[in-house]
């Protein structure tokens, strides 16, 4: 009955790829040749600034806190702000390939009318009055279309040809964010699946890390945080299931959280494997600092989210919390301590993270806090959890959404056909998952008699993959970062170092993983650690994360060689 | 290779049942003829009073709080208080079969350990010293049998033979009690399957409802809600994943709180088709007042249960939460909103039940509140999804146990063995869940547009049941009930009136429900009401509980012929 011409799932990503790329207005496309990785390692800082005026460097390396400091009182217009934003994000994303969608005719709207409001009532809209906002391609705005990496999604509302919401239905989060005055201006690449540690799809392809251009930005928030790495974006939202806030946060030398599950607002959001409950996807900020995360979850918190997301729990951000840890960092430094892992028990650390977290346990030793070596119960069997978990449906979700075009799943993802899980099956893992909780944290309270405060560990130190970012094809190993989601814990990554090739070779063999490390290729690549705490522990965690990366950067510019 | 005879299901049940009734202390065994139910069909109150001296009847008619005003400051023994309970305990037994098991004098070791230690130091071990708490036979307390109703139980642990933990392991909230100061000394009988609105088990039979002896005392913690009538217990502990503490609150005149998932803490504690994680099973507070429940709660949460059970949220009892309700009570009494629900849309309630809920509103509608028609989204497919959920392994879970001695299912319980389903679907029913939770989420938020104070409903009114207590064999819909545990809501059930053959004659007929409806048969069973909040909303239901319940009390003793 159809008369539409065949077309194939790479025309179809041709043209995607191309309308994407045809959003960047003229004067902001390269029109050189964009030097190769061996010639450009790093195309952040110097090199994207080029491309810039002082102006636009001045507002687009300013961080979200410095940045509604100035809109929300004027001083900074939203449109400057916006179209400076968005001049930088389009060369990014030339650089790097890390943008699915590009509305900055929208955004720059959205600013004006910021901005008129600021003329009006001379007060902003609110906390994140003309703030932009990067989100990654997986919630809905109107007027953009969300593809999550799915050529079968072109067109559609989340595959679903003719359905009404396409452009036009919202997520809360977005809702939320409109309210507080942010602007939206653009969405970010994802890997098909959404379960990868490397950022690549049949639409824009791979994402680069903008740090090392040989090595991946990292996944599934991937494009989100090579976009805050360039400073396309000074803050932005991406998800977590296994690690896909915290490991592109580490691989690009910026900050992300990992909020417990019930904490912000997932309702309308796209996503794999949906309905899935054993580990739950859970959204989170990501930032060029830390005190901007906490600005952006202060900030959605005040728009009580709970009103509109059955999930989340009705806990406001709870000052007496924050300054609690306050009072704990400005008191004796003694009294407060942190578990350090080095090693998970299943995969060691390469050089550069081994040395990051060795840095940090010097760190806090140096100034007072107690150490506490973390032993806890086998990470090894929240590692088999996860895995069992995203491989529930037997792939049946993913391989439905790459059946609507014939697209092939990229090689870095790795949702394979398999048997699907029976009820009994999903109960029973429930209860290992249930009882692997209850022995870490059995174990977590147990360090009470460790301390000389005597209360449990304050927070654990601990890598956030086995790598410093990943060279193509070889993330092996989620486990650092996916124990975090089995536990429901809450997880901080802190930009501390970058790889360096004289200070990272590799003394010790650990044949599985380390006949991959490369200390020339992966010099210069960030590398970031998780300061974990426990459940619904974002107060603490966003408080202690800004204490340790200052002391870290105190430290640092007053002994430069350790970094 | 075994040498051991075979025993059927029915000799290992009875011997249990022998060893139950044996455990009753000789003095305290009713040794004449019990009249049938025809002749006495209220056993509460004067009745049982008969066996019971003035001073038991004294200490066994206080309420919890009132009893821990004595037991605190030693005006009255833990050991006299417990004695008292284990005396009228042993003859609510004896009268309609409400006890699995019997441990009267560990309760008085116990008890005389507390005395010993107030004589010692001047002071209680916690706010519960020495109230003696019962609790549903889910719970693990050392020396003592779980069953849960299942004779394949018997002599294992949870149906494992050889198992070390049988009468060791104890659930945390009975090592939180113990804690507390409370004395164990009971648990209360079961559904086989727990899936059942009355209790019946093939170990110790029926247990009937004392206030109408013809009916059932509903389930699953029905033992436990008529021991609490009887004045058995003055506090205790039941689930509820479908309605298993608020029915038999409703159909035993006392009251019991369904709290949200989250709150209290669940680890340890035997269940069935453990696992399922569509519609978690909760543990909340039973009692014969409204302030009862707040003292056990408040209690638990001091107790930081959040640091042994890793599904409990840190939430500590929010005084700020209590005291905002307590003003909006005191205050405009238009300011405070009420949703009125008199059917649900699937099953008309019977006569009873209706004039309850009229005499609430009118009650409510007298004081000056406000009140809203509550026409939430249709709780048909709330329905829909709860028979899904508790069927979803297909019965795999209950049948397992129940052919670990071959018994046969009750015909009261009602798991059957059907197909179970797979992961893919069992998503399916999860996104569903949330659809139903975020369209009711939206609809109860709306109704800001409707109340005069501007905030949504503050509490919604509804029936616990189509019927008062029930016939035997006639449990159809527990839709009334379920909504709230697809919702994840707070639900607080009060006693409001009792049956009365005069007052609820049927006037219309509805042939699905109302033609097993029997005024005369029903007459004298109690008539309680769900007071429900959103989820998480324990602070603000308990004290509306105890706000409401208070001015139905004052109303009812001004004008006598409204209960």
């Amino acid at each position: 009955m159809t008369t539409e011409k065949e077309i194939t799932w790479q025309e179809r990503s041709h043209a995607k790829r191309h309308a994407i790329l045809s959003a960047i207005p003229k004067k902001w496309r390269i029109t050189g040749t964009i030097p190769s990785a061996v010639d450009l390692r790093d195309c952040t800082e110097s090199y994207i600034q080029q491309y810039l005026s002082p102006r636009e460097i001045e507002i687009t390396e300013a961080d979200a806190v410095l940045i509604t400091q100035y809109t929300t009182v004027g001083s900074w217009s939203a449109v400057e702000v916006t179209e400076a934003f968005c001049h930088r994000a389009a060369i990014a994303h030339q650089l790097v390939n890390c943008l699915h969608e590009i509305f900055f005719d929208i955004a720059v709207a959205a600013a004006t009318a910021l901005d008129a409001y600021f003329a009006e009532h001379q007060k902003p809209v609110g906390p994140l009055h003309g703030l932009p906002v990067s989100l990654k391609d997986q919630f809905h705005i109107k007027g953009v279309e969300t593809t999550m990496g799915y050529v079968g999604w072109i067109g559609t509302f989340e595959g679903n040809k003719g359905d009404t919401r396409a452009r036009t239905f919202e997520s809360e989060l977005v809702r939320e964010l409109r309210n507080l005055g942010a602007v939206l201006f653009c969405k970010t690449s994802v890997p098909t699946t959404l379960m990868s540690g490397e950022t690549a799809n049949n639409i824009i392809g791979y994402t680069w890390n903008p740090k090392n251009r040989h090595l991946s930005c990292g996944g599934s928030s991937g494009g989100e945080a090579a976009l805050l790495a360039l400073r396309g974006s000074p803050a932005g939202f991406g998800t977590d299931i296994g690690g896909s806030i915290r490991v592109p946060a580490a691989f690009n030398g910026i900050f992300g959280l990992r909020p417990s599950t019930g904490r912000l607002p997932y309702e309308g959001t796209a996503n794999s494997m949906d309905g899935q409950s054993t580990i739950l996807s859970v959204v989170g900020p990501m930032a060029t600092t830390a005190r901007s995360l906490k600005l952006l979850v202060k900030a959605i918190l005040e728009q009580s989210p709970w009103n509109h997301d059955p999930l989340v729990h009705e806990l406001p951000w709870r000052n007496s919390v924050e300054r609690q840890i306050q009072e704990r960092i400005g008191g004796d430094p003694s009294a407060l301590s942190f578990g350090i892992m080095h090693h998970d028990g299943v995969v060691q650390p390469q050089p550069p993270v081994q040395r990051a977290i060795r840095l940090m346990e010097e760190m806090l030793r140096s100034q007072g806090h107690q150490i506490i070596d973390w032993r806890p119960p086998p990470h090894k069997i929240a590692h088999v959890i996860a895995e069992e978990t995203f491989q529930m449906d037997g792939g049946a979700d993913v391989h439905a959404h790459l059946a609507l075009s014939g697209e092939p799943q990229p090689p870095q993802c790795f949702v394979a056909e398999t048997t699907y899980l029976k009820a009994v099956e999903i109960a029973n893992l429930n209860i290992r998952k249930r009882q692997y909780q209850k022995s870490y944290l059995d174990y977590w309270h147990s360090t009470s008699s460790l301390t000389r405060s005597g209360r449990p560990v304050d927070a654990v130190v601990c890598p956030t993959a086995p790598h410093a970012a990943v060279i193509p094809g070889r993330y092996r190993h989620v486990g650092y970062t996916s124990f975090v989601n089995v536990l429901d814990l809450t997880s901080a990554v802190i930009p501390i170092i970058h790889a360096s090739k004289d200070l990272d070779q590799l003394e010790h063999a650990d044949l599985g993983q380390h006949a991959e490390y490369d200390a020339s290729l992966y010099d210069g690549a960030p590398v970031g650690i998780q300061l974990i705490g426990r459940r619904l522990e974002e107060e603490k965690i966003l408080t202690l994360a800004e204490y340790v990366h200052d002391s870290w950067v105190e430290l640092s510019s007053s002994a430069p060689n350790t970094s």
